[in-house]
């Protein structure tokens, strides 16, 4: 099978590997239709991460090839959602909602053998607690593409949007305008935010699109004059709730200083040379909350608005191409001229 | 009128200082029933914490001795709590019900004249949105010592309890055996918390009173042994709300520590040279919440419960003496041979 090789920064290439099979009893195989490459990928892509060489990729939907002996949930056909993390689905974390602190988690694209979603199979461990099976056939593409979404990008805009307790009527600041901070629109706009507000966004196809998901208004500038802005926009009183979507020192610093006292920073950014002021936070009663986003938890919910419509979450994928057009696809985020690009593997 | 006068590290001394009046017509004048000594007060006593020579104590109850024209909630004669920082009660944060954040906020015994509540008189600036009036009369020693605790500790612990977001049935843990500490263990149970677990306790009259208020498990040791202990207590789940009622740096890594992926750490020890860990907290998903505690936002539903001694959380003060006896009151809290020292001013 084809499978996309990290090959140290700024590399990524397409080599034939063995197609992979089930090895424990609980595994499955997907057979894989679409694919993409995250905003997090450019972090190893970039040489910022250190990252093995080895199988990259970490979101994926397509049909299950094979199952192992105890796989109860899904069965040879169905179509499937791979979260960007496998878990067993029956610890006390994955019961809580919180499958990335599972006790058997693990990673897609982390460079092992078999377990990069930017490929033609992948392997599934812990196939039952993992995978979610999507009744219904004759997708279009955009559906598709939103469907995909839920295995990372749209349920991580979500979790920063529950994080920070996102509620009916309020006022959310977004910071980042990548991927994940246009599916925290959706996401505010989903849980009821009455004004969206952008950060930080100088891209015109970027600020089109939050608007079009939701956001009231999108603002260019960044840091103090960011928060300014902030202020005015809401009477100098600050945002009820902001989504930190970037993991910088700058974006965390104006996340939480948009930040109203009582408010939460739910982050999803993963923090890079951050510093989290302990007395400015504390003496404003700003909270924070996030991590790895448990997307599994959320298909359930996130499902029907995007069946429906309601929801357009894969409209990020403005450029789409294909596995052999792989470093293609890298160059394009990293240089920005993409905000996320879709693989496609095979047809449906 | 008496007042407590700190004079540097390790020195109060009561002197003799005019009595306050009304200045602003929001103002009012309360004449001190009882006051008390706030663990907070120790940073400016040890020299840790800057502080001007000057008035000093921020919780008191008593009655209203003059009002300014402009008030309308109090009346002379009433009976009142005195939280201890004063707050306009109008403005957008104290609507949203965190008037430590008030746009007109201040504190209590900041060294000012006649802001100190460790005196006979005390100002009042925002009488009406600081004030809470006590219906009744002829309450008794243990009543009035537990509506003192409204003004801070009390309310302190409980801003750790909803900041940490307790719900029934669920295991908390409590980082400090102090006043506010112990406040956190009746707030847990208040909550319907089901395990109540306290860390770091070594002296006997505290962990008695742990109990007493509904801690189950109260552990003499701290840092790693701490978390071992309550990752067996836990069933190597860790506690789903964490109360970090200290603020340095270790019961800070302790509290988050033992927080299960997805729980909140709810702080109001004010940090001294904390550093918050941004990725071991992002990769767990733990949570921070919490600040200078809103207590006037609080005293309406502790109210009922400390009237009908459902919960008695003036047993935290195991020093009762007067305002001629502040310098032995605060040596008492230093050298941790009281929890929390009241001082008794006049009779009801």
């Amino acid at each position: 099978m084809k499978a996309a090789i990290f090959k140290g920064k700024g590399k990524v290439v397409i080599e034939e590997r063995s197609k992979p099979t089930v090895k424990d009893p609980t595994d499955a195989v997907v057979r894989i239709v679409i694919s993409c490459v995250c905003g997090s990928d450019l972090w190893f892509y970039r040489g910022i991460s250190e990252h093995p060489e080895g199988p990259v990729g970490h979101e994926c939907i397509g049909y299950v090839e094979e199952v192992g002996k105890d796989v109860k949930n899904s069965k040879v056909g169905d179509f499937v959602i791979v979260p960007f993390a496998y878990s067993d689905g029956i610890c006390p974390h994955c019961k809580a909602g919180f499958q990335t602190a599972c006790t058997h988690i693990g990673f897609f694209g982390q460079g092992n053998e078999y377990d990069g979603c930017q490929a033609e199979y992948v392997r599934v461990p812990h196939a039952d607690g993992t995978l979610f099976t999507v009744q219904g056939s004759n997708f279009s593409d955009e559906t598709l593409a939103s469907l995909l979404t839920l295995s990372d990008v749209m349920g991580t805009g979500y979790h920063a949007a529950m994080s920070a307790g996102v509620k009916k009527g309020q006022t959310v600041v977004i910071v980042g305008d990548g991927a994940v901070g246009l599916c925290g629109v959706i996401s505010a706009k989903l849980l009821g935010a009455e004004q969206i507000i952008m950060l930080g966004s100088i891209h015109e196809n970027r600020q089109d699109l939050a608007r079009e998901f939701g956001a009231n208004n999108v603002i260019e500038v960044r840091g103090e004059q960011a928060m300014k802005k902030v202020m005015e926009l809401t009477n100098k009183v600050g945002a009820d709730a902001v989504l930190e979507c970037v993991g910088t020192n700058e974006s965390y610093k104006t996340a939480f200083a948009v930040a109203r006292p009582g408010a939460i920073v739910g982050r999803v950014g993963v923090p890079h040379n951050v510093e989290i002021p302990a007395d400015i936070t504390f003496f404003r009663n700003v909270g924070m909350r996030g991590g790895p986003a448990p997307t599994r938890a959320y298909i359930q919910e996130l499902l029907d608005p995007v069946l429906k419509g309601s929801i357009n979450p894969g409209k990020v994928f403005d450029l789409k191409t294909d596995l052999d057009h792989i470093q293609e696809a890298y160059a394009a985020m990293d240089e920005r001229r993409a905000i996320k690009v879709l693989l496609k593997v095979c047809d449906l």
